[in-house]
C-alpha cells in the first residue's frame, strides 16, 4: 500500500491528502435540508448529510489527488449512523482508486490493539466467514503504550499489505508538554521517531516503509531532524493552512527525491466555499470550490521544489 | 458521576469494575449458535452474540458491582453492527444503574477531541434537536497530545457531569519504553500524573476529582508513587488477574480511606466458565460462573484492607 501511495503521489504530482473531517456546519444548506427532509433532524439525517457532502468532494477532486484522510471522530460524534457514513466514505473513496488513511489514532495493548487493527485494516473471522469491515488502507496510531501497542497493528499490516502513520510530533500548540521533554539529551519525539524507524524496518515497501509517522507542519525545525531520524518513513504532515503551517516550512519534511511526505489539508479544502477567496462558487458550488482549492494547494506546495 | 461511582463502591464494598471485552470465542456455543441461526455468520450475528453474552453477565452481576468497563475495540472489530452492540450494552448497564466506563482510549486535538468527547460523553446538536449517543459515564483518554487534547474532554465533562481516566502508566510489559524514560530526574509517567492532578483540580467532585488516571496493577511501586502525586484522582487499575497483578500488590493504589482505586478484571470474570476453577458451571451457566468469580474477586481484593 505504501508503494501504491508513492506511485499515486508521483502520478498526480500532488504530495497532498484531503482531510474529510465533516462538521454539520460545513455542509451546505441545500444538502443538509435534503437529508433532514428524508431522515429528520436525527443522527441518520446528519450521517446522510455528511456522506452526500463527502461524495461531492470526492467526485470533484479524486483525479487530482492520491489520497483522502477521513477523521473518524467527526463521524463517531453522530453515533452508529455516523460510523456507517465513515464506512461508506472509505468504500467510495477506494472505488475511486484513492488511498484511504483512516485518521483513527487508536492504540492499546495486545489483543485490544489487535482488535483495532482488525477493525480498521484487517479481516474478522465470524464462524466460517471472513469480513473486511472499515477496511482503510492506512491507520494513524498512538505510540504512548510502546511496542506492545504497535506490533499487533504491524502484524495485520504485513498480512494485508497495509500501513500505519504513528504519532511522533503533533501539530497542536501543547504537543510539547510531553513530546518535547528532554530524555538523555534528546526530546521524546526523537526517541519515538527512532522507534518508528525501527518498527518500520520490519515492513518495508520498495523505497519507503509501510510504517510512517505523523509530524505537524507547525514545527519545521523538528521536521528537519525527524526526516533524518526516519529516512525511510513517509511523513504525514497535518497543520498546513488553517493551523498555520506554510509551504516554505514544508521543505524539511521531504527527502531529496521530492518524496517522503504527504501534506494534509482538511478545512482549507472541504470548506473552501466558506472562504472569501472561493466565495464566488457559492454553497451550491462547494465541490468545485474544493477542486480549485486543491489545485491551488498543489501549486503552493510544489512551488517549493 | 465520580460521586456516584464512589457512592456505589461504598454501597457494594466492591472497588472493582467488570471489563466487558467480548471476543467471539468467549461466547458460549449455545448463544453463538442462536445468534448465527437468526442473523447468519455475519457482523450482525456476531454483534447479537456478544450483546446477548454481555446481557447475561450484567444480569447476573449488577447487584454486586459498581461499574462495568466495555472495551470498544472488541465491538469495533465487528464494524457498525458491533458498535451498535456497544451502544446497547452501555444503555442496558445504565438501566441497571451501573456506572459505565467507556474504555475508548481516544485522544486528538481541539475540535477533534471535542468530537470524541461529544460522541462518548456529550450531546450532539442536529438541527434543532440534541442527542446523547454512546453516552458512557466515563471515558479513557490518551495524554500524548497534551492539554489541547484533554481540555475539550474536560469541558464536556463539566457540562454533563461526567468523568475521565487518563492513561498514566499502562499495565503492559513495554509500557516503560516511553512512559518510564527519565526527564529532569523523574519518569515521564510521573510528569503525566502531575498533569492529571492539575487537570483534575479544575473539575472536583465531593472528595475525588472527575479526572482520574489509569495505572496498571503490574507496577505496584509506581502505583505507590502515583497515588501520592495524584491524591484526589481515582485510579482505574487494569492488569489484575490474567495480566499478573495480585491483590497484595494493589494496596498502594488505595488511599488511607480505602477509596481511590477501582480494579478491573475482564477475562477473569467474563470467561470464568472457561477456567478449571469454575468449570462446574458449564457453558450454559457462564453467567453464574461470572457471578461467582465476582464474589471471589471482591473477597480477594477486600482482604488487603
Amino acid at each position: 500500500m505504501i508503494n501504491k501511495l508513492v506511485k499515486k503521489i508521483k502520478e498526480t504530482n500532488a504530495p497532498i491528502v484531503v482531510g474529510l473531517d465533516p462538521m454539520l456546519n460545513y455542509v451546505p444548506e441545500h444538502i443538509r435540508k435534503k437529508a433532514f427532509d428524508n431522515f429528520g433532524e436525527t443522527p441518520e439525517g446528519a450521517a446522510e448529510a455528511i456522506w452526500q457532502y463527502n461524495k461531492g468532494i470526492i467526485d470533484s477532486t479524486y483525479d487530482l489527488i492520491p489520497a483522502v484522510k477521513p477523521q473518524i471522530a467527526m463521524y463517531e460524534q453522530f453515533g452508529v449512523p455516523g460510523l456507517a457514513a465513515f464506512e461508506k466514505t472509505v468504500k467510495y473513496a477506494k472505488e475511486k482508486d484513492l488511498v484511504v488513511i483512516g485518521d483513527v489514532k487508536r492504540g492499546d495493548i495486545g489483543s485490544t490493539s489487535a482488535a483495532y487493527a482488525t477493525a480498521h485494516l484487517g479481516k474478522i473471522q465470524i464462524g466460517t466467514k471472513n469480513y473486511s469491515l472499515f477496511d482503510e488502507d492506512f491507520a494513524t496510531v498512538n505510540p504512548y503504550l510502546g511496542t506492545d501497542g504497535i506490533k499487533p497493528f504491524i502484524d495485520v499490516c504485513k498480512k494485508e499489505n497495509k500501513g500505519l502513520f504513528i504519532l511522533v510530533k503533533t501539530s497542536n500548540p501543547s504537543s510539547g508538554e510531553f513530546q518535547d521533554r528532554i530524555i538523555d539529551g534528546r526530546p521524546l519525539y526523537e526517541w519515538v521517531g527512532e522507534q518508528v524507524a525501527e518498527w518500520g524496518a520490519e515492513h518495508m515497501g520498495d523505497s519507503y516503509s509501510y510504517v510512517g509517522a505523523v509530524v505537524g507542519a507547525t514545527y519545521p525545525e523538528m521536521g528537519r531532524v525527524l526526516r533524518k531520524v526516519m529516512p525511510k518513513s513517509y511523513i504525514l504532515v497535518p497543520g498546513y493552512g488553517a493551523q498555520g503551517g506554510t509551504a516554505e516550512g514544508l521543505r524539511p519534511y521531504f527527502n531529496e527525491d521530492g518524496l517522503g511526505a504527504i501534506v494534509n489539508s482538511s478545512r482549507g479544502i472541504i470548506c473552501a466555499y466558506q472562504q472569501e477567496k472561493y466565495a464566488g462558487f457559492g454553497a451550491e458550488g462547494y465541490a468545485e470550490a474544493s477542486r480549485q482549492a486543491v489545485i491551488d494547494m498543489i501549486q503552493d506546495i510544489t512551488s517549493i521544489f
